[in-house]
């Protein structure tokens, strides 16, 4: 097999068969195809695009192309979780523990934030002694112990998934749904979960920024999950504004732990709780979304979904006084507030702007070796359609320099729209759909 | 200047500014845009293409990315000559002895052959002791003294278009209208001519399969020579049967030297005075092109284009004797002749199998690095429309080794199709573009 020919076939919009797929990503894997060969498919994908039927044998090959978390030892239907990110996207460290505490083991890899996105390994990391690399014979046993475990992507998981993520990046491949719906589910599959439940983020704050497109790459998932006998639910949720109101690495940590004491409800328990319940739903723990919402709901009410994430900090070496005391995840030194320079109603925010000004104050990473400063970020004071005055604080600001603070708020200042006319309410879960 | 954004735009379908093309071809020339970037980038121009204005930057800044060929010395009009390759094509070694002879200079910087076109650097190599290594100064000199000079592309023109060249070539990014019509004006803006006729060749030897496609090819470039402010005519001529009888490079040189003392006419000598004929028009040195024929086949007539040829021989320190001595021009010493298996009409020939037939007996490179038996090739007896008998003779076929002429008879048979019913006529000279 030539791999001009299949290059030349994908161009002109011919469908690959699985053969030419899997020597593609054997040889992308092992370095035979060159890298502009590699690019120049990629382009031709993105124009040609590839049918649900290519994009699952690309998947399952990318899923196969390493090594593969085997939960076979682990009793259950085990269920995963993924967001395609977003700005304060804080569910996983909300549901995990809950959905665990449940029954239902939780076993997750996750990854770190690059760009205005938030990641799960960093906000864990952010804790004081968290350990994020777990073996998976490590992982395997503490699953058994407590049903959860959250870990560091594996160096070796989907090795061709990371060939392609890094050469998209620096050839304008990006966007392209069965590229993004592969690379994600690839990671999914070779993770071993039996059902996985899907966030799709869309708006000014996401990847996807309409309903269509959201909806496109949420069908796609789903699809493939159906033609490699995963079950998938894909809940298209919006981030047409943070989600919640804590914006940096130990700032939502606080958040989850506040929500998970039961003492903050809003938009960020609303999607934690559905996606949850989904998750329930999945591995037929509960019949309806509703039931298992109530499920979740009452485990934050009566502590289990608390006592659950105590557990996970102490077996991952983290110090469990966090949870009762906040100084122990300390803030940056400096602090800066952001006051309305208007009165009237929050009309709308630039998502992204915002997830920008966090990554100005440190929280977040522009290349994928700068360092994080775990205690800066942002806390919201209003959401989109609350009422402010004049002089009133919109946001407080943490990091560590002066300078850092002021142009953070500076880029929130450009973000957040006032307005004298109220804002049309939009839903918060968009679609969800499930194959 | 960041060409990632550079890639998204023309990606989006976003017309490209003039210096960021520059930007490109000189980050392609100096190494420092990657390899990867480059064919993502060919790939999206293969899909969204370039128009007029950016094929005409592109080639601008291609043509001025290596050495150029300097001809303000040279008193008169100089005019080039292109062909986009078929087989059996030999009117350079035909036209630019005639078109020198009327007085017009003619300074040729030729290519070698790949595939199945030929190239007339290898021609002229077959000639024993032809130099085609000439340096500028040189080249110079010669075309003041005989008005005629064909010499091997310096290493260093366009060495832009070679990188994109050669990755084009293994990224399936080849047939882009744009990107090979400012290989080609880039070359011959390098050669530095003030008028170019381009013979654009069409049919199942071409790599134009369409009138349509050789028509927009001839358009694109023709609109560039404008834009760059050169004459440019295009010639569409058909390539649907070799252009002359003999293939190879030796039989090739024979075959012009016959047309050139008279001996033979036909297709190849008509192609031959339409293009000769237009390059005499653009210089202002006839007023019609029927005008520039008359003049051109006078010289046949008289001698003049073959005493041309024959100082090109010498002051290239080849062998003159050829000229009448064609034992000085050696075939390779196996020879197999084809027979008609059948009565008719030569009703259709395919003519890149014939191309490929002649590769076959080593007249042509597979590879580039290839070496060539200068007189191996094939000499066909039949044109499309003869009537043939069962056992004539349709080609002669010459070769190192009966085994290679066995295979490139097996070529030949099955791309000569007899038939019973006689084929359309039609015509040679399919259009003439000129701007």
């Amino acid at each position: 097999m030539d791999f001009l020919d299949i290059l030349t076939k994908k161009r002109n919009g011919i469908k690959l068969t699985k053969q030419e797929i899997d020597f593609f990503i054997t040889g992308v894997t092992n370095g035979t195809i060159p890298d502009y060969q590699i690019s120049a498919f990629l382009m031709a994908v993105y124009f040609q695009s590839l049918d649900e039927e290519e994009t699952a044998y690309m998947t399952l090959a990318m899923a196969n192309s390493g090594e593969t978390l085997n939960l076979c030892s682990i009793s259950g239907f085990k269920v995963d979780k993924h967001s395609t990110g977003g700005v304060a996207d804080t569910t996983t460290l909300i549901l995990a523990p809950l959905v665990a505490s449940v029954g239902i083991p939780v076993i997750k890899m996750s990854g770190r934030g690059l760009g205005f996105s938030g990641g799960t390994i960093d906000k864990l990391e952010s804790i004081p002694h968290f350990n994020v690399e777990v073996s998976q014979q490590q992982a395997l046993q503490w699953a058994k112990q407590s049903n959860i475990v959250i870990m560091g992507q594996s160096k070796n998981l989907t090795p061709a998934d990371k060939i392609l993520y890094a050469l998209r990046d620096v050839t304008a491949t990006v966007e392209s749904i069965p590229l993004i719906a592969s690379s994600i589910m690839s990671k999914k599959i070779a993770a071993g979960a039996d059902g996985i439940v899907l966030d799709v983020k869309c708006g000014n704050g996401a990847f996807m920024k309409t309903l269509e497109n959201a909806q496109k790459l949420g069908k796609c998932m789903a699809s493939m999950g159906h033609h490699v006998g995963k079950k998938v639910t894909v809940v298209i949720s919006s981030m047409s504004q943070p989600l919640g109101n804590y914006i940096g690495n130990r700032l939502e940590v606080i958040e989850a732990i506040e929500t998970l004491k039961g003492n903050i409800s809003g938009d960020l328990l609303t999607v934690s709780l559905t996606l949850g319940a989904n998750m329930l739903l999945l591995s037929g723990k509960v019949s309806t979304e509703q039931k298992g919402k109530e499920l979740l709901l009452q485990n934050i009410q009566n502590g289990k979904g608390l006592e659950k994430f105590k557990q996970l900090l102490q077996q991952q070496s983290a110090d469990t006084n966090i949870i009762h005391d906040y100084n122990l995840l300390a803030l940056s030194p400096c602090k800066l507030l952001l006051k309305a320079n208007a009165s009237g109603y929050i009309y709308a925010v630039d998502t992204d702007c915002i997830g920008m000004a966090s990554q100005q104050t440190g929280a977040g990473r522009k290349q994928k070796t700068d360092a994080i400063d775990f205690g800066a970020g942002i806390i919201l004071k209003k959401r989109i359609g609350d009422v402010v005055e004049k002089g009133e604080i919109l946001a407080e600001v943490y990091s560590s320099s002066e300078q850092k603070c002021q142009s953070a708020v500076l880029l929130l200042q450009n973000a957040i729209h006032i307005s004298n006319i109220a804002p049309d309410t939009s839903p918060l879960i968009l679609d969800i759909i499930s194959m």
